[in-house]
């Protein structure tokens, strides 16, 4: 019998009642990353430091023979290669992006994918072209509806073999707010490769799902896109049957950095008792964020936290912060963002069977107790 | 009762035979992480790309502000701003350097910490003072015997509240060959926060456990440091009672980059059938490695690769590459190291309970199968 791609490629799955962490999960957990949760610390977020998801390998890339081809539905096909791309008018732009899956390790039952808790995030500065300087060149014809992302990334997923690919709402990829950037430079350097060198999406406001990296090729269509990353992964269903409804905008979520020194097994901190600075970020991608709250006794009371003023940056987080009196003994901390829109983070799960846009309040393990004499 | 940091703090354990990883090192793997293989490509690991182990938090750090102390069993104690630092002569070596537990979420029975499969390794070049210009400075007493050095990182390690310190035997710190460096610079810039920013210690040829970053402290000792780090941890033990010997050297490992496409949850590899370049790095804390052998065949059947010479930079990996014939059918690949010592890789899981310098061989899933039509 011939062997297929298929036959290394499983259907999704939930987590059985009392089944942990497997060994494909694992795999996952180790190839990605997420941001140290100490590193909300820095407004950006240093190389390293930042979340990175990666569907299947990094490619190996070229920048002197990178080419995006602009096509489909277009009045003049384009072919640039990275010195074009430079040449046009550059923009930077400071984002957060999230998975769409963070938090997804938390849920019960778990969907079987990369196990993340609540660290699949990072703010960087972005430097680009914006997609509608390039759309604008290239001259949409009056029966294009959507424009379609392609990949350098090859891989099998559920059976599929594909390069990565998503697509955007025309009105979207030519928005002036938030404008899509077609980014070469991050934080002033040139792309790390994890992060698409040496030309990627950046969506601001959208889940990672949408920031396609490796970026070769942008086609736009007359009919809306329905490919797999589009129609099959990144829905939120109940039920397997179920078309469901698209994973888009990032939902308000806020973290803190866990304050005083951690165990190293099981990560719970240890603080002193007296004042204890809490601080953190939120973020949303219906920004601003308009108010975050902190719970120092598992979410049964909450503070409004100070919270920094959206600034021109609207599409990256906000620092806010809060002051504590740490008491000896066991306490659970966290934090609650709500965005301009009164979106807010929910005290129980928000589930779905691909565990996509969970923004599940953050609870941060906390034991005071004095010092050792 | 009153509460100590001891009771968020457990002691070390093996995994229960039928246990799967917790959320506690599923936690540890959403922080740190490895090098993803594809990014073996790499002679130098870019940033971001490289293996990264944090005991407690990254801590912030202020080149400004930043001091490191050399004192104890010295004639003159130095206390050096990064500017005195970067006045001695700086030299610049290319270092592999890979994590002690790396392999550990393979061995039956897991010890419970850090899972790593087999991904905890990365090169760089690290520019820096040599150690022994700083102790030559310094002038050491005759009856000095270890550096201690100390990190600003500080938590609580199975019921040990400390700040992370390591020792090395005076004649290791002191060496010509490998030399051991205080470092400043990674890939010719700033150390990243993660990798120590603003200063670390490098010690070509050793497990990750004595590269002791956030470097603030080095002191010379009369007598054998026995901290915990140094005569609890990173010993090699069949049994919890032993003292164990400590893990110094870095054993022969030889790492292949999977061919072909990965399924996105299996990590399974897909190549189409005819020739396949396999290649990947080979690297021994006793260098150089003097042979690579691939096996095709899960380990029946070994055919040697050919490997790249030791070049002036004996501490990093070498290059190997092998060309395989890839027929329809799945197929197990590995790959085996050896060093001028003779030390090789084991086919069976070279165990301790601590899950340390385990180069068990690689084994990488592939199915080779003919493209869809």
């Amino acid at each position: 019998m011939d062997a297929h791609p298929t036959d290394v490629s499983a259907a999704a799955r939930l987590a059985g009642p009392d089944e942990a962490i497997s060994q494909e999960e694992l795999a996952l957990a180790a190839r990605n990353h997420g941001l140290p949760l100490e590193a909300l610390r820095y407004e950006i977020t240093p190389p390293g430091l930042h979340y990175v998801l990666t569907h299947y390998d990094i490619p190996a890339a070229d920048a002197g023979t990178w080419r995006l081809e602009v096509r489909g539905r277009v009045r003049r096909a384009l072919t640039l290669d990275m010195a074009a791309l430079r040449s046009f008018p550059a923009v930077t732009r400071r984002v957060t992006i999230e998975c769409a899956g963070n938090g997804r390790a938390l849920l019960s039952p778990r969907p079987v994918s990369q196990p993340w808790l609540v660290e699949a995030v990072g703010t960087a500065e972005w430097t680009g072209v914006p997609l509608r300087t390039l759309l604008d060149e290239a001259g949409a014809e009056p029966d294009a509806v959507e424009a379609v992302f392609t990949g350098a990334d090859h891989g099998v997923e559920r059976g599929v073999e594909q390069d990565y690919q998503r697509s955007l709402p025309l009105a979207v990829a030519t928005g002036a707010d938030p404008q899509v950037l077609v980014a070469y430079a991050m934080n002033g350097d040139p792309l790390p490769p994890q992060h698409g060198f040496p030309l990627r999406l950046v969506v601001p406001g959208w889940y990672g799902m949408a920031q396609v990296k490796w970026l070769r090729e942008i086609s736009l269509t007359d009919e809306p896109f329905t490919g797999f990353q589009q129609a099959v992964a990144y829905r939120l269903r109940q039920d397997a049957e179920e078309a469901g409804t698209p994973v888009t905008r990032i939902e308000p979520r806020a973290l803190l950095i866990p304050p005083g020194f951690p165990d190293f097994m099981s990560r719970t901190r240890v603080v002193r008792p007296g004042p204890v600075r809490l601080e953190g970020r939120a973020w949303s991608g219906r920004p601003p964020v308009t108010r975050v709250e902190v719970s120092t006794d598992g979410g049964g009371s909450w503070t409004e936290a100070d919270l920094a003023p959206p600034d021109s940056q609207r599409w990256a987080w906000q620092h806010w912060h809060s002051a504590w009196t740490a008491t000896p003994g066991p306490h659970v901390l966290s934090a609650r963002a709500t965005d301009a829109g009164g979106h807010t983070q929910p005290l129980g799960q928000p589930w779905n069977r691909g565990g996509f846009a969970n923004n599940l309040i953050q609870r941060v393990g906390v034991l005071c107790c004095e010092a050792d004499a």
